[in-house]
Formats: structure tokens, C-alpha cells, sequence
């Protein structure tokens, strides 16, 4: 095995989408600048982030004292990465011009010996690479290699691409197996994935054996993070103790040949198999392939909410047991499910298998986007599947998870995580291999790919037409596969996929969620895929307690939720009847223009006034609205359900 | 309205019950000989107490530092009290000669000025009586009350009483309305309580006044505790600082007239509830007593559980808003049950309704003995309606929720509170007024009550008949009243009541309740009550989350819970069927031996192996079984639910 495909190039590809340009959009004209100001200290009422001023501080521009996280140099190296993505979605000359100027700022920070953390460099010069339990220093390492082969794919500007070339040397000098050298692991892991993107920008095997030697260093030496506890003799967080760490929060319990079950925080863990599964596709290595899929099918099979939302457990952002799935506990953070994304993807490339793509589209349409508003103003970073108003954001237990999205957070990681999700959906869309074109989703665009120019026209989520127009650049004859949705039921007559109104033979085509279309294709040549779009039941596995008797609705990739503004109250007494006729409609006023809802005849449980009563409730037949999950909160505090009580 | 009746003399009653007294044997041979080890330091493994060296050292007995809790020496007086009850239903001169070694230590131990609180004596004189938020001194006070009162009427020996007195008599000089004297309030309410008991004993009004100094002074400066800790400048638990507290957990956020809803610490709230209750009847005081019957009712129609545990929040063993009543993460703490006890029996001294008889019985056959082991060896403090072993003591959120009974805690509050419970269970089966004597509860025994000696003999709670037998000390006629349980339907052919065979109409003697039978009684006089004894079904009010689309089972007042040892695994799967048909049988082996159990047909929902899935579960037929509540967790770590789904 090794990496099947090339991955598509973001700034050949033009969204032009009616779902996903809108939020594009958002995060271009509203996300960016936003964060841009907080970087700058210029937004009154949000705390102070002073991070691009750490930058000049380090750098001697400026006096003063380091402000902020141990980590607050990530914040400036995720939007640097957005700015970057965003810059190929929509040029902004002023924009590159003071992200230019902040690039300057960070590699007259950087220290002679290529080292680049401002929290060490300006206030604990005699702490660094003492803790990287607890400091970061390896992890804002990992974001800043990520800005700087964004930067420099997106611009052609290397300057600090090269800084991070500096940086990653000097890690690379610092740690490793080699005897002399420190055998250390981050505590945060990142910086794989981001050695491995400067790898294949650089094209420099060692940052891609750097990366190998975290991920299979992590785990050898349980007590790695203890000892290094005990040889500083300091703590960053809290007090100073000498009890053993459980490093199962870190993943760094066993090595990842061993793990088997997706443990700890989540985002984290998800990193982490991002960079294997990367790892694994770039040297063919089949036994880090198949650790990849084991730990994939546990979150997957174990420990996925139906919104794609991960960590079940708020406690260390973490995921949970297995099966243990609690909907108004959720963590479910907006960055997990973005790493998932990151994850899934990596292992796409390694094998293009529908299962992958299906995953990217569960996160994209549900738990990544529910963590914006909808105005692109406020964030969530917990995604619960229910929400109760005067217990979500106030009980114990529930203090994590808001009814109402907040605003900016002074750890503010999701919404920048989200523009770089956002502003590179390019990626997600498309690989290639020397034979094959791999279409993994339905978005509007159009892409100059390797082989051809590709045009996708679609209301997709909302429709199930798909038309791609190919362009070829070659005159050689090449596969065009497209990934088919996992629910979509090839048996159905309606399922129907034509070049230039041809229909071809699907199930004779499809391998692994893909059709593959093999042809010496000719300008405007059109394939088209048509399935039918219904309302679909779920029912959750019967080890997840949280859901026993209930359905989730589904349409497309889209999962559907409650909410008391449409349904009145208690809605959890609300019933979906056995033989659900659901209608979709197409929203055309107020904050859910232009999305598809679902109307229903359903049922309400009324019963008795007491607390406790034999009588029976009563079955009322009750009108019912669903609405996309991504959608919740953007109405005011009220309940939200996505299980929903089956009548039978 | 006063006092409509008088207190049974627990000394008078003899409890012979197949369901009670091996209870009161577990108490009385196996938790107080093992306290009064812990408490004498003599059980290795268990966390030092030290309570009882505490006053030797206060007395000037032994020297050496004070060890424990703040209120540690509440732990004496629980036992003291647990002690004087149990030589009422089991005299052992041994024993009572060992606790008047201890009296007489605490009599020395005591202050020339009448001040009792070893913590504050051996460790911190200079800062008696300054945190009254925090430092329990009161507290320890009232239940040192509680015991005096208890041995003087046990045994007739008045020793602790008088120090008790002298006590109360210091607190008086100290606290009240008056000018010059300090205008405190328990942080820990309990010290009303031992004030009323030690007014009945001794006939002191000035007892009482103090009880309702301490109840109208609370609220009435909602900053008390706030200013009393500016004005110290210290603070016992954890680090000073300047903040407003949140005195909701206290209930002195208003007074007692004005608290409509129950909120925050359930034993503190319960606790002043008892004390309000018993000035209420003892006054004929009906402001008081509405202010009560606001906070009953809040709390019975809104925050209880079906179990009768109290305290949906485990963050401050905390009352949750109203109809919040998670079951894995209830706190449902033994000792609020114990209090709800407390509560109702004062209730029903001041209105002989049977709604508070009901509550009672609810919780003496649930969630008081749920804290028990069978074997009386060990004690949960947390009585979930749900457990499920890996998630259950383990999670966030459901730490506090053990799946087995753990033994005895260093805060060894429920276990004592279990056993004056236990031991005084006479207390709670009668009351007398001048012309009625009541039966609250169908308990097996006989009972010197002052119009006549009654026997009772019954199989209750696992059959529906009960024969009092009278022995009329006076040849006045009087009125026997007798409780109908609530779940008891009069409309039902098969209900009888019955003088010497002889049938009356139970429809017009029943008020409340209770069904008066008022004649010239002759010895031998037989009462007999029979009613079916049938599984019920229980349905939640809709606004319970929880619960939506389950039932629990009761028979009689025992509510039922289903455990994975006999169920099989994934009990969340299983269905309980609209036309339930479930027989009850006595169990004749194991440790549940003597108990009424339930087996039923009911389903199992075999759903697919997938997380999510589009296919619906099948229902299979299966063999449930259902075992009461309060033996949960005799049979190791295993699932356990008291909701279940209901099949439709």
C-alpha cells in the first residue's frame, strides 16, 4: 500500500455553492477580521489575547511582559493558515499585506538557534523543552508549520515557510532517538501533522522521519511525561505533586501499535491519527495503516455521536466508554469533528473507501458547522444533542454545554479551527491518482484538477442531482469515481448515474462507495447523479442507554433536531410515529432561509399533572418541525432534542 | 390548628416484623458495635475518627492534638442517640454501660461557660463561635440535643441532658434578637431540631423560643454569613476570598415564610423543614405551617424521586430544579430520605393526613434501606434510580454514584442516621390524641399506647392484611384511625375493613386518609385491613426528561428495579408491555431471600450491530425480573434501572 492519491490543490478549486458559499462567506467577511482585531487587542469586552504582541515582545519591537496561554502563539499561526486558505477563496491585497507584516514580526522572533515560542522566549527562557507534558511548545511548533505551507502554497511566499524550516530543524536537533538526544514526546500532538505537511512542501525526508519518530516514540516510555515531571521539579498548571500522570489523556499509555480503543482528549487523539494515517499513506506502511483503522473503527463503530459530534465525556474533552453517549453531557467539540475531518481525510488518500468520505460529510453538514452561528458571529464549542434551558450551561455536569452559542472564548481555538476548515474545503473535494480522479463530495464549484477542468452543479444536501462537466487536459483515457453516499440504496430505480444522458450500470460501477467511470472523456462531457432525497429514521445501537426507544431523522447527510420554538414545550413528550410521513420544505424567511425543514404528524404525551400517576398519558396527535442540527440555538435559549421518542 | 397529637413513646413498642426486625437486628448487632470500633479507633483499614479521643482531650483526659472533621463529634452524638433507641428495642448493659463512660467524658469535656465543640476547645479557642457558616458548632450542638434527650428517655439518666441544657442555655446567652446578643443562624441547620426535642423533655419554653429565633433569623440578612466572614477574615474551607456567597445552598437567601421552592442542600433544607413542622403543630402556628406545606408540596410534586430520593444534584448533595431528576447522576443522598422521615412525621403530628403517612412509607421501604447492604456491613451514601458499572463512580458527572456499597466513609454520616432511624421506627408508627389513636404505618408488633396496648400483626409490605388487635386501657370509647396506603383503591370490591369479622363501610370512615373506627373497644377487639396487593405501573409527569416513554413498577409501596444479573446485559434494551402481566413470588434462597420479586414476560429489542442504524430493532419476547429497589447491589457490580421503557 501507499498514498493512492494526490491531494487537490485549494487554490485550484472555486466553491460556488449554495449551502457552502454562504458560510464561506461568514467565516471570510466576518471570522477573519474578527479574530484579526482580538489578535490585535482591538475588540473591547473580549479578553485580551495580546498574542501578536508576544510576537513583537520576543522580537525586541516592543517592551513589555508575555499575556496570555502557554499556547497563545497557536492563535496567531491558525489564522495566519485561514488568512491563507481565505486569500485563495477571495484575494484580499490589504489582508496579505498585514499578514505579511505579522510573518515579518514572527521571524524576528525567532531565535538565533531557530527556536520560536514567545511564552519561553519572553518570560521562562530557562524553561524551554522542560515540560512538553503541559507547555506546547511542540504543539504551537505543529500550527506554525501548518501557516507556513499554507502561507506559502497560497502566495508563493516562503518567508515563513522557512522559519518553520529553522524550527523544525532545530526540534529535529533536539530531539530523536539518537543517543545524546532527548527522547521526548509532545503532550499535545500536532506537530506531526505539521512535519509532515512541511515535508511534502519541502520535499525533506527528515521532517517526515521526524514525524514517524513522535508518533512511534509516544507510548514506549509510559512514564515519559512523569519523569520529565520529576527532573524539572515544576508544574505549569497547578500545583507541584509527585503522583503518576495517567497518560491515557495524552494517548501516550502505549504505543500506537497498541492502542485499540480511542481514549483521552479528543482532539488530541484525533490529531495523532491524522498524522499516522498520513504517515501511513506516504510510506505504504500497512501496519500503521491498519493501527489507524482499528482506532477509526472504535470511534467510528463505539464512540461517534449521530451528528459526527466526539467526546462524550466533558471531562478532559474527552471520549467517553464505549457506547457511552450521553446528549445533553455531549463535549462533541466543534474542533474534534474538525479533526475528524483531518483524520478521515488522510485516510482517503491512503484508500479511497466510502467510508472515509461518508465521515467528512457527517462532520461538514452537522457537529463542524453547528459551531457557528448562523450569522457567523458566535461560537459554540461544545454540540450537545440536547438542551435543556436552566439546566444546559448551568448544572453540575451540564456547565460545559450552553444553550446559546457565547461569543469569543479566551482559549480561542474552534473558530479559527473552523475558518481553516472552512476556507480549504477544496481539499476535501477532490484527489487524484495517476489514472483516477476521485470526486468525494457534492459541492458547487469548479476545479482545475491534474487531468481536467471539473464543474459540479448541485443544491446538494437539499437535492440529490449532481452534474459534473469535465474538461479534459488529456487525451488519454482516465477514471472519473465519484463517491455515492452511503444511504443511498443502489436498488433504487430512482438511483440513476448517465454521462451525457446515458445511464450507466451503478452497481456494476461501484467498489468501496465509489462509481468509477472509465473513458477518454471529451470536452463538456456530463456526468450526472441523481438519487432520491427522504427522510430517513435512525435507531442507535442498543448499548447506547441515551437513546433506548428513540430515532434520529435524517435527510441526505443531514441530521435533523427539535426544538421547543417550533414544537412548544416539554418536548420531550413529543412522539415520532412508527409510520413517519415527513415532509421537507424549503425554509424561505426568517435565520433558516434557505434551508430544508421537515414537517410531521406526529404525537404528544399528555399526562397526568402529578409527578408520579398510573393513568397512562394520552396520545395527541400533534403537528411537528424538524430542523437541520446545524441550525439549533439560532432562535434564542429553548429545548433542543435529536433522539426523539418513537410511538409504536 | 396545634399539635393534634402526641409522639409514640419508642420505648413502649415492641417491633416484631418479618420485614423490620431483621433490620433493626443489622443495626443494633453489626453498624453500632462497628462505630463505636471506628469511633474508638479500632478498625484497622477505616479512617482514623478519633472522635471519641477528641473529648478525652477536651476533658483533660488525654493529651494529644484534635483529629477529624470540624464536626467530628457529631459522630458521638448520632451514635449516642442510635445507642438509646436500640437498648429501647434491645437492652444490653454492656453497652449502655460504655455509653455512660463516654457521657461522662462529654460532661467533662464541656466548658465551665457551657460551651461543647472539641474541634474549637482542643484546636482553636480563640475562633469559637465566629464561623457559624462553616463550622458546624451548632450543628454538633443540635444533635448532642438529640442524643440527650434520647438517653434520658432510654434510660432515664439524665447526665447528658443536663450538659445538653447547659449548652442550649450558652447558646441562648449568646444568640438571639436581642440588642448586644449576636444575630446568628446555623450554616448547617440541625440545632432546631435538638432545641424542640429538648423543650418537649424538659418543658422549657425558652428552648422552643430559641428553635424559632434560629428559623425567623434566617434570611432575614441574606448577607449574614458574607459579613461574618469579612469580619473574621478567615475561612475553614478552602482559600479566603471576598466573594458573596451563594446562601440558596444554605436556605438563608430569604426566610422561611417566603421560600417557595426547595433549593440547595437537601439534608440542611430538610432538616429546617422538620423544625418549621414541629414549632408549626407545636405552636399552632399556621403561617409556619403553610410556609411547610409550600415546601412539601414543591418538593413531593416536583423534586422527589419515585424512590423517594432527594437531591437531583450531586454538586452541593443539592435539590435540582424542579421535574430535573437525571437517574444515573441522582444524588438521592440516604440521610434526605432519612430527613424526608423527619419532615413527614412532624407533617402528620400537626395534620393527620395521609399524605404524609404515604411519604413516610415510601421512604422507609426505598430510599432510606437502599443504604444499607443486606447484610448490614456496608452503606451507600447516593441512591441512583440507574447505574451502570464503568460509567457509574467513575465518569464526570457520575463520581459521586457507586455501583456497590463501599463500607464506612471518614464523613460517616449515613449509616448512624440509618440507625436511629431503624431503631426508633416505634416513634413512626403512632401517634395519640386525646381521642384518636393513629396507625401510620402497618408494621408488625405490640405497642403500650396510652388508650390501649394494640398488637399488629402483618406481612406488610408483601400482602395487603394487617389485624390490630386491641387491649382498651380505658372503657371510654376512643377512635382508632388507621392509614390507607394511597395506592390503596376503595372503589375495589376486595378492600375490606372489618371489627371482629364484622365489615364496615370503608368509604365513609375514610378522611384523609384514614378511616376512623370510633366504639367502647373490649379486649381483643380485632381490626383487620386487607387489600390486594397488585404490580402498578407508574408513569412520570411529562416534564421529566428522564423518564419520557418509561415506567417504573410498584407493589405496595415497594418500588421495583431491574438488574443485569437477572436480565441479561443491555437492560436498556428490554421493554416492559402496556398490558403488563407480572406475577409476584417470594423469593426462597440467595440473599434476596424473604423478599417479594416480580417476574414478567416482557421484550428485548435486538437492534443491529451498527451504532446507528436504518433498520428498526426487533422486539423479542423475554423473561424479566424485577426485585425491590432497596436490594439493588447485593449481587455485585451489575446494571441496574428502576425506569424502564414501556412497550407499545
Amino acid at each position: 500500500m501507499s498514498k493512492a492519491v494526490r491531494e487537490a490543490d485549494n487554490g485550484k478549486v472555486r466553491i460556488a455553492d449554495s449551502f457552502w458559499s454562504r458560510i464561506q462567506e461568514k467565516v471570510i467577511d466576518i471570522v477573519i477580521p474578527f479574530q484579526e482585531k482580538v489578535l490585535n487587542d482591538e475588540v473591547p469586552g473580549v479578553a485580551k489575547s495580546h498574542a501578536i504582541e508576544n510576537f513583537r515582545i520576543a522580537a525586541g519591537l516592543s517592551r513589555g511582559e508575555f499575556y496570555g496561554m502557554v499556547f497563545q502563539d497557536s492563535d496567531v499561526a491558525k489564522w495566519l493558515e485561514g488568512v491563507a486558505y481565505s486569500l485563495t477563496v477571495k484575494p484580499d491585497p490589504g489582508l496579505e499585506e498585514r499578514a505579511d507584516d505579522i510573518i515579518d514580526i514572527i521571524e524576528k522572533a525567532q531565535q538565533p538557534d531557530g527556536y520560536l515560542d514567545t511564552y519561553f522566549i519572553v518570560k521562562e527562557p530557562q524553561h524551554r523543552w522542560q515540560n512538553l507534558h503541559e507547555c506546547h511548545e511542540l504543539y504551537c511548533a505543529g500550527h506554525m508549520m501548518e501557516a507556513g505551507v499554507a502561507y506559502a502554497e497560497a502566495t508563493g511566499k516562503k518567508k515563513l515557510l522557512h522559519v518553520v524550516e529553522r524550527l523544525a530543524d532545530h526540534i529535529i536537533d533536539r530531539f530523536g532517538p539518537e543517543e545524546g538526544k532527548e527522547h521526548g514526546i509532545p503532550g499535545h500532538q500536532e506537530v506531526e501533522i505539521g512535519l509532515m505537511k512541511l515535508y511534502r512542501a519541502t520535499g525533506k525526508e527528515k521532517y517526515k522521519d521526524m514525524a514517524r519518530y513522535f508518533l512511534e516514540e509516544r507510548g514506549k516510555n509510559p512514564d515519559y511525561f512523569y519523569q520529565e515531571k520529576l527532573k524539572r521539579g515544576w508544574q505549569h498548571w497547578g500545583q507541584y505533586s509527585t503522583e503518576a500522570l495517567d497518560v491515557s489523556y495524552n494517548q501516550a499509555h502505549r504505543t500506537v501499535y497498541e492502542q485499540e480503543e480511542a481514549v483521552g482528549h479528543a482532539v488530541r487523539a484525533l490529531y495523532m491519527y491524522t498524522a499516522m494515517a498520513d504517515l501511513a499513506g506516504t510510506d505504504g506502511d500497512k501496519r500503521l495503516y491498519q493501527a489507524c483503522r482499528r482506532l477509526w473503527d472504535n470511534v467510528v463503530d463505539k464512540k461517534m455521536y449521530i451528528t459526527g459530534g466526539l467526546g462524550g465525556n466533558s471531562e478532559g474533552e474527552a471520549f467517553s466508554g464505549n457506547y457511552e453517549l450521553p446528549n445533553d453531557m455531549a463535549y462533541a467539540e466543534t474542533c474534534a469533528s474538525i479533526a475528524m475531518v483531518f483524520f478521515a481525510h488522510r485516510m482517503l488518500e491512503t484508500e479511497p473507501d466510502g467510508v472515509y468520505a461518508d465521515i467528512i460529510e457527517k462532520e461538514l453538514y452537522n457537529s463542524t458547522i453547528s459551531g457557528m452561528q448562523l450569522d457567523g458571529k458566535k461560537y459554540f464549542y461544545v454540540n450537545p444533542l440536547e438542551c435543556e434551558p436552566g439546566v444546559s450551561g448551568e448544572l453540575f455536569g451540564y456547565k460545559h454545554s450552553l444553550p446559546v452559542r457565547p461569543g469569543w472564548y479566551a482559549c480561542a481555538c474552534c473558530p479559527p479551527n473552523l475558518v481553516r476548515l472552512v476556507t480549504s474545503l477544496g481539499k476535501y473535494c477532490w484527489s487524484e491518482s495517476d489514472s483516477v480522479i476521485y470526486s468525494h463530495l457534492m459541492i458547487g464549484q469548479s476545479a482545475q484538477l491534474e487531468k481536467a477542468d471539473v464543474t459540479v452543479e448541485t443544491k446538494y444536501p437539499w437535492e440529490g442531482e449532481t452534474v459534473y462537466t469535465v474538461m479534459p487536459r488529456t487525451a488519454e483515457a482516465f477514471t472519473f469515481a465519484i463517491h455515492i453516499p452511503c444511504y443511498v440504496n443502489l436498488d433504487d430505480e430512482r438511483v440513476s448515474l448517465t454521462v451525457n444522458g446515458e445511464r450507466l450500470d451503478i452497481r456494476e460501477r461501484e467498489k468501496k462507495g465509489y462509481v468509477y467511470i472509465t473513458r477518454k472523456w471529451e470536452a463538456k462531457d456530463a456526468v450526472a447523479l441523481r438519487f432520491p432525497m427522504e427522510v430517513r429514521k435512525a435507531y442507535a445501537n442498543q448499548h447506547v442507554r441515551e437513546n433506548a426507544g428513540c430515532v434520529a431523522l435524517l435527510r441526505g447527510p443531514v441530521v435533523y433536531c427539535f426544538e421547543g420554538v417550533d414544537n412548544g414545550e416539554t418536548i420531550q413528550s413529543l412522539r415520532i410515529p412508527k409510520e413517519l410521513k415527513a415532509e421537507a420544505y424549503l425554509c424561505e424567511e426568517g435565520v433558516l432561509k434557505g434551508n430544508v425543514l421537515l414537517k410531521m404528524e406526529g404525537f404528544r404525551m399528555v399526562g397526568s399533572e402529578a409527578l408520579y400517576s398510573e393513568k397512562p398519558p394520552v396520545k395527541e396527535k400533534a403537528q411537528l418541525t424538524a430542523i437541520p442540527y446545524y441550525t439549533w440555538a439560532n432562535r434564542g435559549e429553548n429545548q433542543m432534542r435529536v433522539w426523539m421518542q418513537e410511538s409504536v
